[in-house]
């Protein structure tokens, strides 16, 4: 897909908390230089922190794109918003947005779109058309984050890494494949829309050859565990033939996000995803654990931390509570 | 997708060889009944042994599909087909086709088709929506053939198991998963052409719930060793959750087929298969082998049978040869 243009302006809609403008926090969060400002509705109950800026405003302080920052509660884009979202078109921005309705199926939005020669981001979908995987070794290194399961800090964590490296001035590229690191890192594949034939050859176009010190930093999608999306982790593990991995983990979870099967051993992950990246690349290893420990006091966070090193041997952080500096150390 | 309408009319339009035509040997080989008739072109170089039937004169005795039988070096539609494909539409008949041109996106088609109100199968497509995978075990009993390589009998395999098991008068259905096996038995799904996220949901769909007793014989793609498509394999055997699995072998290949990368061994396809296959069926087994043996004398691939069999203390198969009563014998 085409880079997402920048500056942002976020569009926090009347999002009802804080959790429902969760994609703006995160571009905010991650990508600062990128956001010009946030743009409220009326009845908004969130606020992240950045300078109110209106469309006008923005428009003249050089703005290029809206990014819609919220999701309403069907995961659609609401009928009021429209207006707003047709006004940035005609002060010549152009719209992001990561829900499930394309915004080129709102008949204002497109010919508002076609009008003003404006483009439109529909990031949870792609009309990209990819090769099927070659399985060819590529120079450059790449790291993904894996999981137990879905929903358990993977985009965090390659986030998390990325800056660390970045921080220490060596080259890494964030490779985002879910509609969220797309809207954070401009650019990206949804990879769980692809066409499953072109799975892997769409994680080869994502991360390709590069300088053989430089990183990709990929961020993981599903587990191999998982029952339901077992094949699109395949296809991005064997696509990106990553030289290294990171088990991402949510402690307190039982079950798989929205099946009854129990989460795997972390162990049972390393194996499984060692055994199955080697088809790709015969130097695949596991360089640490990241565990969301949130639901624990400090603590509690620090000691699983700590049992969880000895029992595996490897790096393990809390990206959130510590970064990634344990991680970035085996790696540079 | 619904169910292709028989009996078929086989165009085999102005076919180079008896290969550009292996769909409609296909058809006409393992549904006999389900055929009326070949329709040739001048120029045609093969027959397939079924009786010439012109349009006009399949209209009348009640075929309801002309089915493209063949195919031409481009795999497309070849333009001077078309005025043929729709005088078939003009007499009543619905069009299915595997190619990857849609019938719908040639216009004179699209046209006597809306008119005529027929309905034009494109089974290497799908539009229909599936959900994900939900991993649920369901009754009835299942049998998934997959394979040390793409291209390597699984089709066939599966076929040839469902006609041992129907002449036992045992319940049986082979589940097509591409596009010849569709147009064999009039129904299933293309599944490489499914939105990834979707692939365990849709072999979910494509082998429902049934009576305890009932085999789904499903048709496997791809191979679980293979770079470029092992997600697309893997998601088919999570939503298969078969009981039993048969490894499909061309024994003269020595690469996978498109990409660098050795063939694996029989037993590695084996315990992977078991290993990744237990997540959604934990009584999951393999209940055979099935070699393609059609470079080997009559001897050889006795002597090779013979030996795989004591390898692997399994039931073999070439079912080119001599059917699927041994691996039938397991399963009744």
């Amino acid at each position: 897909m085409t880079e997402i243009a920048a500056p942002y302006l976020l569009f926090l809609g009347d999002a009802s908390d804080d959790l429902a403008a969760k994609t703006a926090f995160g571009i905010a969060h991650w990508r600062p230089l990128r956001c010009l400002g946030q743009l409220q509705m009326p009845g908004c109950k969130t606020d992240i922190g950045l300078p109110d800026v209106s469309i006008a405003e923005g428009a003249t302080r050089g703005a290029r794109t809206l990014v819609i920052g919220v999701v309403n509660a069907g995961g659609t884009i609401s009928e009021h918003w429209v207006p707003t979202l047709c006004a940035a078109i005609e002060a010549g921005l152009d719209l992001a947005s990561g829900l499930h309705t394309r915004l080129s199926s709102i008949p204002a939005i497109r010919t508002a779109a076609e009008r003003h020669g404006r483009k439109l981001f529909d990031v949870r979908h792609t009309d990209q058309l990819f090769s099927t995987g070659s399985g060819e070794r590529r120079p450059g290194k790449r790291l993904l984050t894996v999981g137990t399961d879905c929903a358990a800090g993977k985009k965090y964590t390659a986030l998390a890494i990325e800056a660390e490296l970045r921080a220490r001035m060596r080259p890494a590229t964030f490779r985002a494949t879910g509609q969220t690191g797309i809207l954070i890192s401009g650019g990206g594949i949804a990879i769980d829309a692809v066409v499953s034939d072109f799975v892997a050859g769409a994680a080869e176009w994502l991360s390709p050859a590069n300088d053989p010190l430089h990183w990709d930093i990929i961020e993981g999608q599903g587990s191999l565990f998982h029952p339901s999306y077992a094949g699109v982790t395949l296809g991005l593990l064997h696509g990106s033939q990553p030289d290294a991995f990171v088990v991402c983990h949510e402690p307190n979870r039982r079950t798989m996000r929205g099946v009854s099967h129990p989460l795997p051993e972390i162990r049972d992950v390393i194996d499984l995803t060692m055994r199955l990246g080697r088809l790709t690349n015969p130097q695949i290893r596991c360089v640490g654990l990241s565990v969301n420990t949130s639901a624990l006091s400090e603590g509690a966070a620090r000691d699983l931390l700590a049992r969880l090193g000895r029992e595996y041997e490897l790096p393990v952080i809390d990206p959130v509570r510590s970064g990634a500096r344990a991680i970035a150390d085996v790696l540079t």
